[in-house]
């Protein structure tokens, strides 16, 4: 069995000579195995018909053999540079019509393509590269389910330490503590803990100046990495009491989250998603506080298709993973969001989140 | 003071009509203030006469107000798409060359920009743009400090707990758990435990299924974020026992890295700090092993100019951060490297890294 086939077959319907994948999700899904690019690039050429075909730097020839990889190797070293490499690469299997990853590939490579290959048409087929990591794997589902079991363990285990008067970076630190403590591998991504006027910020920054105050929502929207895959979670709860305003801000997106869960099994489609859940919204008397649409896809990206967004007609299907994230913001005053992830089965969804969601007094 | 006038005067040098920033180490040095990107586009395009201008998502942008722009926002919603935003931006800004951060800006944002101005000419200045970056301000200096402090009291703290028998992995944990609980805001870049023949891999990760041996070399290769600022500290340390052959090795990377420090001042070139640390190995008897260049610029991002390597006549002034760090790999045994952050002045360089770098046995 080819491990290019359906990449392959993507290329044939794009129309092009072949795929050109960089380190990121798509790569790390293939090879099962991640590198640092920062300023050297490493990119492989997977053509419709033969053996693809690398630019590899010469520093990471002996971590780039681990892949068993079935092609053509052009390395470079820094003195020398990249140039070369592209142009024995061009040489070797000329381009006219090459597809990339348009969200992770860098416009210094495309550049470098560019000038080895005179003439190349560069597409943007982010959309069907990472297209192929729609459906997970049943291991897939298990090792996403570690991670957000480890971010699950270390919310609450964070909870149980949060007074008012803390400050959001203090709360944050505890955070990122328990996360590696239960076997978090990296971040999923920067976690954001925002209280009082900062959750207001769909993407906040914890602050070091601002103590917590009694009354404040503080949100939590992070995850741990583990395994290649990242879980994403929001959870928002209120430090002493909860305001009556807020209490009824909480329930509307509670609502709204709710109906995601309600609405969501294979055959329905991304935009029916996000408009049951933003429907609720704007029937609430909140209606002008919304910010965003409802979710996205989760997996070895963070944010990876399917968009859960009204407009987006794709149909869902067993096995892909995605966020119910509604959110209600008012500027200066309190954010809430509350964030599962969820997989879409032939029936309706099972929830990967297991996390309470009723609302919860802390500290 | 225009905070701009720096880019200003690189766009009329670049011969463009602007230069386009997009989240990442140069934005952040300007704003003072980091964006999560993913999917979503956040441009500021800064013309070289005149107000500048932004395309930014919705949802970002009480965040972006935070940055007192000075300019037209074109704002676009996930459900509308950000063609149209582009397009506004085109209409109030028309562009016919602009330059961009090619290592940090992704191909979907160059062909939003490209779609928007049909002819638009796209030039990478990764390295003009960047060069702004170059010299470091004290308070740069000062917050760097303070990233390597934390980051060598982790390591120590991580050292005294190392025994021949643990995995890679426990101990890369240990290290994590110190970064944070010392201070770090996040990992510089996955850190690197490797030992033995995983050693000899320049980036390597770190292995689950490995005890360590006595007699192997330990290498860490690591650092934290804080502030914005990056430290990236390596240490090679021996378990238990070092062989005759790896101590050899040892002290001849050893004698490179000092050769580094001896040599660098304001007004030596890039090539001349590459060139003398690795004649150094070239003389010794592993010639053969050596794999990279001597270092990199380091600052708010991990590597950035100035690149320590033969070939690069760029003069070193007071100011500049980079790294030392020779290194000889004997592929399937062992690898050597070790790794200071140093301060250019003006009568030679200062390490900013004090961490002892004598042959050390551990566990």
């Amino acid at each position: 069995m080819d491990r290019y086939s359906a990449l392959r077959q993507t290329a044939r319907q794009l129309g092009v000579d072949a795929i050109a994948l960089v380190p990121g999700p798509n790569f790390e899904r293939l090879y099962n195995k991640s590198f640092h690019s920062h300023e050297r690039p490493l990119v492989i050429v997977v053509p419709a018909e033969g053996p693809p075909a690398a630019v590899v730097p010469n520093l990471e020839l002996k971590s780039f053999e681990a892949l068993g990889f079935e092609g053509a190797v052009f390395d470079w070293r820094d003195q020398v540079g990249y140039g070369g490499a592209f142009e024995a690469l061009a040489a070797h299997l000329p381009l006219t019509r090459l597809a990339v990853e348009g969200q992770v590939m860098r416009v210094f490579v495309h550049q470098a393509l560019s000038a080895a290959n005179p003439g190349l048409e560069i597409v943007d087929a982010e959309r069907e590269i990472s297209g192929l990591r729609l459906v997970k794997t049943p291991e897939e589902i298990s090792i996403l389910e570690e991670a957000i079991r480890i971010s699950e363990t270390a919310l609450s285990e964070t909870v149980a330490q949060v007074r008012a008067g803390q400050t959001e970076r203090e709360v944050e630190n505890l955070l990122t503590m328990a996360l590696f403590r239960n076997g978090a591998e990296e971040h999923a991504f920067g976690p954001i803990v925002a209280s009082g006027d900062n959750s207001a910020k769909p993407h906040a920054h914890s602050r070091i100046d601002y103590a917590i105050q009694p009354g404040d929502a503080l949100l939590f929207d992070f995850g741990a990495k583990f395994g290649g895959l990242n879980a994403d979670i929001t959870r928002t709860f209120f430090v002493g009491h909860a305001p009556e305003e807020a209490a009824e801000l909480y329930q509307a997106v509670l609502a709204a989250n709710l109906k995601g869960h309600e609405i969501t099994r294979a055959g329905v489609t991304a935009h029916e998603v996000d408009d049951a859940c933003t429907t609720v919204l704007e029937s609430s008397k909140f209606a002008d506080l919304i910010r965003h649409k409802t979710g996205h896809g989760l997996g070895r990206a963070v944010h990876e298709a399917p968009q859960i967004m009204r407009g987006n007609h794709e149909k869902l299907d067993s096995g892909m993973v995605f966020t119910i994230e509604p959110g209600l913001y008012r500027a200066g005053s309190i954010g809430v969001r509350i964030e599962d992830d969820v997989l879409v089965t032939d029936t309706g969804c099972r929830s990967l989140t297991t996390y309470p969601k009723n609302l919860t007094v802390i500290g």
